[in-house]
């Protein structure tokens, strides 16, 4: 559970990172180890072996003391039983750590040169919301089967879309609201997890350029550009330190939402 | 666009209504139906035609100046090109209705035995969301082809689980969320949309009974049965007034939702 003045950095951890190649999921992955002990695990899943490596240098030369295990893995294509021999194999004796985590970070944009008054793709759909939601629930599954009991949080990397709805960003802003309220309904239904919903800011990454360049609505288009030209977006240190700060304090509710801009 | 002191009953209206062979579709369909003018016409969607049938004889007991159009179809496999075809038959010339109604009732509580963290079913996922969320987006989608301009209302049926965790009912939550945030993506997208997410408070159905049965968590079956045994919950008479005299007032903000129990 979080709560004031706990232990968090620092300990004897295992931790998963999904979207690891690039980005969030890189950045976090490497300050994250960087806070470990020796003798804690990280495990980075991506579609990327060449981004997965390029994360695995980083963290190397972070804390050498960190075992880094890499998996190529399309998580438009959940296989919880993959995703427990994963967590098995990697962890070994659980008894080991004192701290396990898991950063949901994978997800996708969905299409968003469509609109809300064009989703009859039930292909899509099911695509887009095995990414960003059954993928989700089914590694938090295996990895609470296999790490039952003691100090275990859940990062879920969120947004601002999924509370406020943002034109062309139909299925992000869906997916999003539907994953925060997986982990708030976990949250309600098991009070010894530690669960942080993240949401970053409008962060300067990859996924802002091809927000700019597909989406249909002029005006979510011309927020991004004024954002970007602005020079207003979020740098990937600026997120990935107040998200280490956050978890350090852990003055956060459990299944709560923590944003960039919010006061810790 | 909803607004005070609109007409928005007693005119010639084209409805759908899906679920519409017990409970909440039922009840709604039959009084919406007894307020709309002659000519009109009203569309049931379910999965019982006997349940249909029944529907039909009672809204041909309290408005036989309405023509009724069944159709039996499971929504757990919505067909985007049948629910076209449907409308386009039902609605012949669109420019005779002065209205065009649909009420996004079917929907289901996913397996309640089931806790958040035991969800790594990916089949059961795509079945629940296929029912709950893409048929609803797929209905739409087609509708809003066909009825491109004039007064359009999208009625969701929605819950207080779309805001508020509650335990063992993670997919019904999960379901309740995503579908709201659709509508509330879908009115900012589309400002000529009067679109009311209805949330009909804990209604006396079918529904109620098997959450009981089926639910994992004690402290929800609790709930729900303390409910049922103090008369507590909502009647479906009642609830369907409410939202007949939310529709007559239209004193909400498109995309934004109303409470059976919130004063209007």
């Amino acid at each position: 559970m979080p709560g004031e003045d706990r232990t968090f950095w620092g300990q004897e951890t295992f931790c998963i990172v999904t979207g690891a190649s690039q980005g969030i999921g890189r950045s976090f992955a490497v300050e994250f180890a960087r806070n470990f002990a020796k003798n804690s695990v990280i495990v980075l899943l991506a579609r990327s072996f060449r981004g997965l490596q390029a994360t695995n240098d980083l963290i190397a030369a972070a804390n050498p003391d960190v075992k880094v295990i890499l998996h190529v893995m399309d998580l438009y294509s959940p296989n919880p039983s993959e995703f427990n021999k994963i967590i098995a194999e990697a962890a070994g004796d659980v008894s080991q750590f004192k701290l396990a985590v898991v950063v949901h970070n994978a997800g996708s944009l969905g299409n968003c040169s469509q609109l809300t008054s064009e989703m009859n793709d039930l292909a899509e759909w099911n695509r887009f919301m095995s990414l960003n939601l059954y993928s989700v629930t089914a590694l938090t599954t295996e990895f609470l089967k296999i790490f039952n009991s003691g100090q275990r949080c859940l990062v879920n990397i969120t947004s601002l879309c999924a509370i406020q709805p943002v034109r062309s960003l139909g299925y992000y802003c869906i997916g999003k609201a539907s994953r925060e309220m997986y982990f708030k309904t976990l949250a309600e239904e098991d009070p010894s997890l530690d669960i942080l919903n993240y949401s970053p800011g409008p962060v300067n990454t990859g996924m802002i350029t091809d927000l700019i360049q597909s989406v249909k609505s002029d005006d979510t288009k011309s927020m991004f550009e004024s954002m970007k030209s602005n020079g207003t977006l979020v740098s990937l240190p600026e997120t990935t330190a107040k998200a280490v700060e956050v978890l350090r304090k852990g003055k956060y509710k459990s299944g709560g939402r923590v944003d960039y801009f919010d006061d810790i």
